[in-house]
């Protein structure tokens, strides 16, 4: 089964917002075995959103939209959905009692604008939205679905969740689509790819694998589609990918590695902490993103200024004079005194040159020093890095969470 | 003069990769007069992109596709393209030449699998990537201009700025199109647009004003089309803006706030630090992505924990036991003490409950207590938030930054 998103609004095509909800979409429809064929963005323009939903009806039979549903003018997308199904709008009262209920609790005034949002096409049947004030919108006909979302992250995560999926399930008989992923780190995609020549030559045809890079970390996405369970074999051929590259994946499953190290570190009780020169704290920051992470992790230092360095995380100022604070003893240094001020089981800690500026010919932009320290071992990393400021940063974070699994036993 | 843009990949289909290109081409393009009437985003597959080309083209003149150059199977865009353009491969040199370069210098060997990215289609010309190992491809032909560029977010970037832009510039007339954007913080939309009422109603047509709300800031970007500059009219309109909801601004120009606040305590040289509980360091960690921040920067804390807390900020334990870790006496203690350890002018610091877990009646989840400290006085203000974890500490570091504006005079 086949499905289109429409996006509506120019800040998507003009650049000043990233489209983080068609990413939401494909993986949550994915799960239920509806792949998305086609997602197309489009303006705040009447004729051009009544020209990409009859395309795109014409095409496949379930359309979603996202956007143009906030309460300003640029919004248009509930009048254009009106004449599309060419009828009124109705006012819905479950909407007005719930949106004076939101606006009482964020201590709002309720305007007329607001109320807007309340009267919906007479074609729709009302999508309940408990986290906003745009309610989504399912329309039915000619055997064609047509979901019409806000365009608010959090909003359209809601509704897809809670009212989307269930209602898509309960309607249609959908086939079986199903991927398993699992991510490596700090290994080119070309390398894995000669690796896994047989693997993939081998690949029976519902099946199929797609290498999906990102920084020094490729995920790798193994599919099939099927009629029925019982001709699901994606399971066995995943295993025997995982034997193929044993040693260079870092995890199973469509997840960020950070998650994974931070999951894990909960779930054993292994404390933690990092002293972060040129990733200012990017690396504890990915990390402390996992719920539950308090219980292991005290607290951290950026530490920028050489100063700091020696104050706080007691680096003798000798090193730093003799070896400079990018260097292999000044990362060891840090990684142990971090983990001494904070009383933790394990520590991470960079020096480093992110630029754009601060490089010599000695020392270049991109030359990272990580140092991984525990109780009973410390291992130190030399990384020449490439990219700009942010992409130097975000490797090093990849590069540190690969190391400590060089240290510790982390299962996939 | 308009373009679209279509993305190939099952992965932005599929929702495993987020598609930041596009943002980027939008903004890119607009700059020089090039609006993106329409994006989409296909399969690896070789019918659909045939037909998403020819539909394209159809309509307008310049397309740019991303995405289907990387050295591995699933990548199929460049076999396509000679299709469409009813001609064979060429080997470029020049592309040998690079990939030899640039595989030495990342010490990596080169195998056959990448010599075939300088296998190009006759009907192009080569677009250099300095950055990456696919070079863009241009096609030129029955007046349609097709551009053909890796997906790798850094390679689009250099290659649209280095090859792209000033190409476009050489072979077409432009019009002029004019943008202004200003952000605001701590604003609700709908009340933004009730101030706003007098103003949008006196815009000339050629004017349009487009809100985009994202967290608890609204950046309002104002557009005006021209055919010569004689026409322009948009810094006198976005004057009016301004004047007319002036408390409610926080930066000109279409800038991540954190980025407007890090550039003036660069430039002014005022030292900073913070002392995150619930944001974990990413109010910190936004600030740092400025180049030349560690001038200003020596470092600061994640303190988790009240141990933390106590230790390294000097919070006096009776605070924590008399009114709670989340607390205003506690926030304003952090701040002071962080201060006095990296010996700043300016300090922030945050404890809240990001949830989703470790909320109760009385301190729920979302509560955020917010200090920002000084020589001369501390503020300190009590937030309750919506949203999720990551919702939660994203509109922390916004009002943080906000409540900076509050204590120190920063210019627009």
């Amino acid at each position: 089964m086949e499905a289109e998103i429409i996006t509506i609004g120019d800040e998507l095509l003009i650049g000043q917002t990233v489209d983080t909800n068609s990413a939401y979409l494909g993986q949550k429809l994915g799960s239920i075995g509806i792949s998305i064929s086609r997602k197309t963005a489009i303006r705040d323009n009447e004729s051009a959103i009544l020209q990409a939903i009859a395309e795109s009806q014409s095409r496949c039979n379930i359309l979603i939209v996202t956007g143009g549903l906030g309460p300003t003018k640029d919004d248009i997308t509930k009048k254009t959905l009106c004449k599309y199904f060419s009828c009124g709008y109705r006012r819905d009262d479950s909407v007005i009692e719930h949106l004076e209920k939101i606006f009482a609790q964020r201590g709002r005034q309720l305007l007329d604008i607001n109320l807007v949002q309340a009267d919906l096409p007479e074609a729709c049947v009302t999508l309940h939205n408990a986290v906003g004030t745009a309610p989504g919108m399912w329309f039915h006909q000619n055997n064609k679905i047509l979901i019409s979302l806000p365009g608010v992250p959090v909003e359209v995560y809601h509704l897809i969740e809670e009212r989307v999926l269930p209602k898509l399930r309960e309607t249609l008989e959908l086939p079986i689509v199903e991927h398993r992923t699992l991510v490596t780190l700090q290994k080119a995609e070309s390398l894995l790819s000669k690796d896994l020549e047989e693997f993939e030559k081998a690949l029976p045809k519902s099946l199929s694998l797609a290498y999906l890079p990102n920084f020094n970390m490729v995920k790798l996405r193994l599919s099939q589609k099927a009629n029925s369970t019982a001709e699901l074999i994606i399971d066995e051929y995943f295993e025997k990918l995982i034997a193929t590259i044993h040693n260079d994946v870092f995890c199973l499953g469509d997840k960020d590695p950070a998650t994974h190290l931070s999951e894990y570190l909960i779930q054993e009780g292994i404390t933690f902490t990092s002293a972060e020169s040129c990733t200012g704290g990017f690396i504890a920051n990915r990390l402390m993103q996992t719920p539950g992470i308090s219980s292991v992790f005290p607290g951290s230092i950026v530490c920028y200024s050489n100063d700091v360095k020696i104050s706080e995380l007691g680096v003798d100022p000798a090193i730093i004079t003799e070896f400079g604070a990018v260097s292999e003893p000044c990362a060891v240094a840090m990684s142990k005194g971090v983990r001494a001020k904070f009383n933790t089981q394990l520590s991470i800690a960079t020096t480093g040159i992110a630029g754009p500026d601060g490089g010599s010919k000695e020392k270049p932009v991109g030359l990272v020093y990580i140092a991984v320290s525990t109780e009973t071992q410390t291992l130190c990393k030399k990384f020449r890095l490439f990219g700009n400021r942010e992409q130097i940063i975000q490797r090093s974070s990849n590069a540190a969470i690969w190391m400590v699994k060089q240290v510790l036993t982390i299962p996939l």
